[in-house]
């Protein structure tokens, strides 16, 4: 493994898990009021895009990250509906 | 330009500017609570490692994209500890 793949795998990694903590904070306190709505949802469409991308280049990490990512996201906007 | 080139790039801009609401929000509400500064804070590693990576592929869209949302997420971190 050359060492750009593993920078890359980690950043992917970093950038999928560093929801977790905000999920389980909403799931704990279900207080959502100052999550933005709008960022999670423009957010999502980002991660739908690059899931496609990923798709397209046949790239196994890029898709697994993107699509790991989009159920976090989706789960805090659901949150977000569920407790405004 | 090929139409993976236009879909990266969109993904990008999305993901990028999906942090503009919740600056905003933060900005005009001066509320952090229900905000993870956990989720930034490894968002923002996340960020610096994809940057890198960009750097290293010589690639100035992810370098971009990435540096532009690391100035974002910087600042509602400097609000979160601001705010609490």
């Amino acid at each position: 493994m050359d060492y750009l793949f593993i920078i890359g795998i980690t950043a992917a990694v970093l950038t999928t898990v560093a929801f977790l903590p905000q999920v389980f904070k909403v799931y704990q306190t279900k207080h959502t009021k100052d999550i933005s709505l709008v960022m999670y949802i423009i957010f999502i469409f980002g991660l739908i895009l690059w899931t496609v991308y990923g798709v397209l280049l046949n790239s196994l990490p890029v898709i697994l990250a993107n699509s790991f990512t989009l159920i976090l996201c989706f789960y805090i906007i659901f949150l977000k509906i569920k407790y405004g």
